[in-house]
């Protein structure tokens, strides 16, 4: 049995990094999403060919019992879950009140905070057995303060915080790792901004602010902090931290 | 048409109490709770007796169309909703994650969120057009921080407060004035604190801390700072404010 | 012997306009402020011209003793002080940090944390043994995020709230209500904004967004809030709230 | 020329050890406290043992001119300030505002806060001409929230805080990264918690809490995510994160 690090929102952004910089380190990484089989075969295979372990399913996390069945799974086959990362974002783009559906909103809270809830929820209790493990919960600015055009998105990602610490208050002491991660600016990540903004313009935003600028959140940056956090001593553990590039404005200035 | 005070949570606490104020102050006061029709009678007829203007209205939050269905309905039968209340707990005491279903984690978002969404969907369209209009929303500690046993809970107030500062980004400059109101301690309240408890705990804490301790929040002497919120100028709006007992300590303290 | 409403800092913006609101409520209004003597005079003429009671005093608070001695002597020839308010502003506009000099920096907390940490230790024991009293300070965004050019300004402010809730936590149960009231926007005040802006961009300003716009805070209408503040029943007190203008934007968001 | 790590405030605890993990990266370590020459000798003498360089000085942070002749001197000296740290604190114990002297609460200013605004008018201006450079200034609890007995220890640090976030938005987009790092919790180390408690008090709560139990903040652990601070990739900086044991309260929750 390996120890596994378990990401649920593996796209070729932060999730896929992070399994990625898991496994350099030894871990199992097993990586989910709900779609693009291929992107996750090609992942799973990027791994391997660094000399690392890595497995990969297609998940989706607003359907019933998928994430509960697969971490059982994972424990039962692959190992002890050591490390949860819990990386679906639930950005809908800007919308007035009048365009957001309740069907909308309700979508944002099961990505956002029922599914987090419901890994916590299968994945805490063998976690708190072993009396370690940690749960990377990536969050954003969303989290933090509600905006204009934002009221699934900000409802949900504040919800998702408010977990976090309720989580951390009871599964702290037990010696889980809760960690909310306030990712605070755009990641240079094709599956989420690239899909947003359509590629000649995420390209064009990568070259005048990204790539030597630094401008853009780079994941396989990310992932070192997530890693970091992982590895804290016990004695000296970090429940929130924030990421941003250096060129850019944080939230509270914004 | 009367100009409309609407009370989502006319319970015999915060909500009846706000109703009773506004209707003292012109308003015609529509209290809306999902159970207890003799309660509710009694609270209509009390803001009568005082030579008020009252209605009453058995209504289930959870329930499909029903928040949508009472808005049209008010705003056609009996005017304006000038000041909007949203005064729905979702409190479901303190509970383990092994302990809270993902039922009752989804009955919390439903209560204390979607409600929250469906309400203003409603009733900020009919504001905007008029250029004016309040929604007040009562809100927790659970909004401020999670903590043990309140998985189900802040992230449900949680959510609420970040859709607070959504609704209030789009719909300030509209003339709509949102205020988020912390409720960061006890409140006398038979309905809430008063049904947790059971009957003699909740007199004796009464005896104790309340009365003429003035140690649990007084739910008429908190209407009337929502009445206060509701005419301050649009020159000077107070998006969120706290409220707690003299003698109490506050959240960012205990 | 009056009860008394002392202002610090009673320029012609918020400070005269709370001094003249708890005087038309019956309090003696005891302003004070370091320069114009003749604005002063005016101030203390218009509130007496109006019914009210009114003493007004040059006190430099950035001087030693002026803030002990001028309490002692209000508490000794005028009356109780109910409600003492700070409203000294710290700010000294945009500047880079190689041109925040170290007398501009320690001029800032002098202005306004050091000067409240002394208001509080002359007024705060003789309202604790009458077992009652509003202390009500005026701060700033800058309390509750620092900014660029703002190393100044900003320090100082978040200083002045830390104090503000260390001040609440000790006086509190002893019946001192402290609030801290963050004016997010700007305040339509001659001797403030006037002042920074000059006398033509203030009026085009005035033009452009406030008088009929309402889109800076007027004092008067702040007042009324600071009034409610003080009136709050002790079951129900705040301890923060937040003022700005509907059509502005909030810190948060900014 | 050797890069450097200075850290002002290199006690036992903290600092020292921050100094140790910067100087097995290959930075010499500059420390500086002021007093116990002895201690700061041992630990120069300790770093060189491990094969590292490490320079040590007496320096009186509230004198003027020790930190700005400090840092002109080792920039001269010994070789770039590539990482500045800020570890004073402010704890005078609590104490109620009556116990509180004028000079107990400038003494936490000056310490807390006016130190870190010289260090950093002092070390900014050759980071931002280099393009780089980090300033990890340690915080604690009371930048989060005042409390009782916390006057002076509460606005020295909310100070801190805010100052903190200016300098950032001045100086990040110059390549300089300044993060805000909140101790939460007791460190386990003798010149600070142990001279407060007394030898006896603080070996017994070693041994109940700390040891073994990992309930005490363990410096050599805090000193990893102070260099992995130093380490993190301009496109993804931390400003803000916490610091605690597993086993402990966060301050939200206490």
């Amino acid at each position: 049995m390996q120890r596994v690090c378990l990401v649920i929102g593996a796209g070729a952004g932060i999730g896929s990094h992070v399994g990625s910089r898991f496994a350099r380190a030894g871990y199992h990484a097993v990586l989910c999403r709900r779609t693009d089989e291929e992107g996750l075969n090609r992942a799973v295979a990027g791994i391997k060919a660094e000399g690392g372990a890595a497995s990969g399913f297609l998940l989706n996390a607003v359907a019933p019992d998928t994430i509960e069945e697969r971490i059982a799974a994972v424990e039962a086959d692959i190992g002890p879950i050591e490390v949860a990362v819990y990386n679906l974002g639930a950005q809908v783009g800007d919308r007035a009140l009048a365009e957001t559906s309740y069907k909308v909103f309700e979508l944002g809270w099961r990505l956002a905070t029922f599914g987090l809830f419901r890994m916590a929820s299968a994945v805490c209790p063998p976690m708190a057995q072993r009396g370690r493990g940690t749960l990377l919960v990536t969050s954003s600015t969303a989290a933090m303060r509600g905006n204009k055009g934002q009221h699934s998105h900000a409802a949900a990602m504040g919800a998702r915080r408010m977990l976090c610490q309720s989580l951390n208050s009871e599964f702290g002491p037990k010696g889980i790792h809760v960690a909310h991660i306030v990712i605070d600016g755009m990641v240079d990540a094709p599956d989420t901004l690239g899909r947003m903004l359509g590629a000649d313009a995420f390209q064009k935003l990568r070259e005048e602010q990204g790539l030597e600028h630094d401008g853009l959140l780079l994941p396989a940056e990310i992932a070192d902090t997530y890693f970091h956090l992982s590895q804290q001593h016990r004695s000296a553990w970090t429940h929130e931290l924030d990421l941003r590039p250096f060129s850019d404005t944080p939230w509270w200035n914004r």
